[in-house]
């Protein structure tokens, strides 16, 4: 039984603490809160962190499954896991199966605009800039990661994963249209799938209606936001959340 | 002696007409409006559209000597000229000597800070979109070229055309912080440089004292812009302005 120890950082959606005697684990808790628009929105709803902590685990069990490699080792109970201890890389990784969202309007496409390939960007990971996108050139130049190849590297890996997702997602009849990555470094250097997946990273709309289940009933004013989340743990788990 | 045919195009800057009975030319006048801001801000000053025809004129002339192709043919007289008629790609090629501007700003960075090597970007033009900035894959995602080896082709080039254009304006004693470029495609369909090049369309400071001789003094209401436009005219061509 790990056991916690000091906080070493709280970040938005969760705090990370030592793991006593393990130098190269994570303690990762799940909070309740919920921000958006670099955290100018703020609420929160009760059992939030465990959703998305159960959601993250169970989709990144399967990733796993399916040769992925994550940063998850064990779950300590609903909304705390253990995880190796990665170097988190300041590039956000996004990739689009469907334009959504600010780019669909900065790029002239209505929302929900089928692509005919997954497109990949990337965001420079700074809050004091507000995340600003990045072209692969301004990546480089602001020495988010070491070189080209790394990039495409990370390019690779988020494709491989979409085609994952796409597939866990279709399964709870949920349409994956888009998602937020993050990658650490292990101790060699190499990049592995960190952070979370839920709600909150990845924009889910149901299969049949169309409805919106994700983040984005918080970031729109649509209601019903911890009823999304509820809804896809069930749709995911086949519990009741 | 060529003859103006009807009105093509009328831009921001430059008006472009047929030139009766030829058909693979244009005829550029260039006109005394200033405009910033995706044209949210408009002003103009007497003299201007002969000015920047001079200026663009006499670079083309350089850069062809340099081995360059670009779509000039021929002045008609100090602010028309005559162009090869060609189709312009919807991408505006920056190239960054140094940052400056919004980029330094987005990315962090103070006004004037020194690259390593120099940073090409693609803006996608559509002025109901306000130009926006996108990646490699979101310009082949537009269709703003065929392929990505077309977007490397023109990164090269832009990077070609920068290394003359610094040394041209060296011996002028102005340095070029960065720069707009378009391309055309002629009728083999490769590409060739178009629009123009002047201090609309480059940042340029002076090497000694680094004040800015540009439309940056119109965009941030520095005064003396049309001081600055005869300035950079007279030290490229050596006459008054």
């Amino acid at each position: 039984m790990r056991q916690k120890g000091a906080k070493i950082y709280e970040g938005k959606a969760k705090i990370l603490y030592d793991v006593v005697g393990q130098k190269e684990e994570v303690w990762v808790e799940f909070k309740d809160s919920l921000t958006a628009f670099n955290a100018q929105k703020v609420s929160s709803f009760s059992g939030k962190g465990e959703l998305n902590a159960k959601i993250t685990s169970n989709i990144y069990k399967r990733l796993m499954d399916a040769g992925i490699e994550t940063h998850w080792i064990e779950d300590v109970d609903s909304k705390n896991m253990i995880c190796r201890k990665v170097r988190i890389a300041p590039l956000e990784v996004v990739v689009r199966n469907r334009l959504a969202g600010s780019t669909a309007k900065r790029l002239g496409f209505q929302e929900g605009h089928k692509i005919s390939a997954p497109l990949v960007e990337f965001y420079y990971k700074d809050d004091g800039l507000g995340d600003p996108f990045v072209s692969d050139d301004q990546a480089l130049l602001l020495g988010a990661v070491q070189n080209a190849s790394e990039l495409e590297q990370l390019k690779k890996q988020a494709r491989a994963i979409d085609e994952v997702l796409i597939r866990i997602f279709a399964e709870a009849g949920l349409e994956l249209i888009d998602f937020k990555l993050e990658f650490g470094r292990d101790g060699e250097g190499k990049f592995i799938l960190a952070d979370e997946i839920s709600p909150d990273t990845c924009r889910l709309w149901d299969q049949k209606t169309g409805e919106k289940l994700d983040k984005d009933r918080f970031r729109r004013d649509l209601g019903n936001v911890a009823e999304a989340y509820h809804e896809v743990w069930e749709r995911l788990s086949g519990e009741r959340g």
